[in-house]
């Protein structure tokens, strides 16, 4: 059986608690995950890994210290590639999508 | 610099150009594509790799000839395992992403 997994659902999985994502699927070596994102997170990076998020609702800023910022609403995306340092900051309470491989642990370095 | 990629934005760029996807941006070896699905597609698997559909904007069903159909308006997602036969149908114009490897050619096997 292949099973349907809605977002909408995820969100209510979430209840309301920011940057603790919940595993949404996995295809190949990859993970999804979905995370509310509330506030200010703090400054890291992925060693080996190239990171994608994906605004599913809201509004988002991804601050970098060695280029601009990168500024989301629901619909754009972005690519963090690996190495680079970064802090996530919503504007409002913000539903992400993340792609990464299921080996990242999805709390950052 | 770190680029933003606007969903909307890649809807244009197909220019209303069914089956033929785009591709939206590519993390680690997975590729991430965007296609208009018209119609249905035909019957196919992929030996190798598992692939994520993720419905944008529309309404598609997914047939299959050893389980159930799974029906996915926006929102929604299901992966389908390497090896599986499968069909895809958009039941209205739909936008879908999907997410695969790189090394996949996006027209199935």
């Amino acid at each position: 059986m292949t099973v349907k997994i809605n977002l909408s659902d995820k969100v209510k999985a979430l209840n309301g608690r920011p940057w603790q994502p919940v595993e949404v699927a996995s295809v190949n070596d990859q993970a999804v995950r979905l995370a509310l994102f509330r506030g200010e997170y703090h400054w890291h990076n992925h060693s080996n890994e190239d990171e994608l998020i994906f605004v599913y609702k809201g509004k988002i800023v991804v601050q970098f210290k060695d280029r601009p910022n990168v500024e989301l609403t629901a619909g754009e995306l972005t690519v963090i590639p690996k190495g680079v340092e970064h802090c996530p900051k919503s504007l409002e309470d913000s539903y992400v999508l993340m792609f990464e491989p299921l080996s990242l642990k999805s709390k950052g370095d």
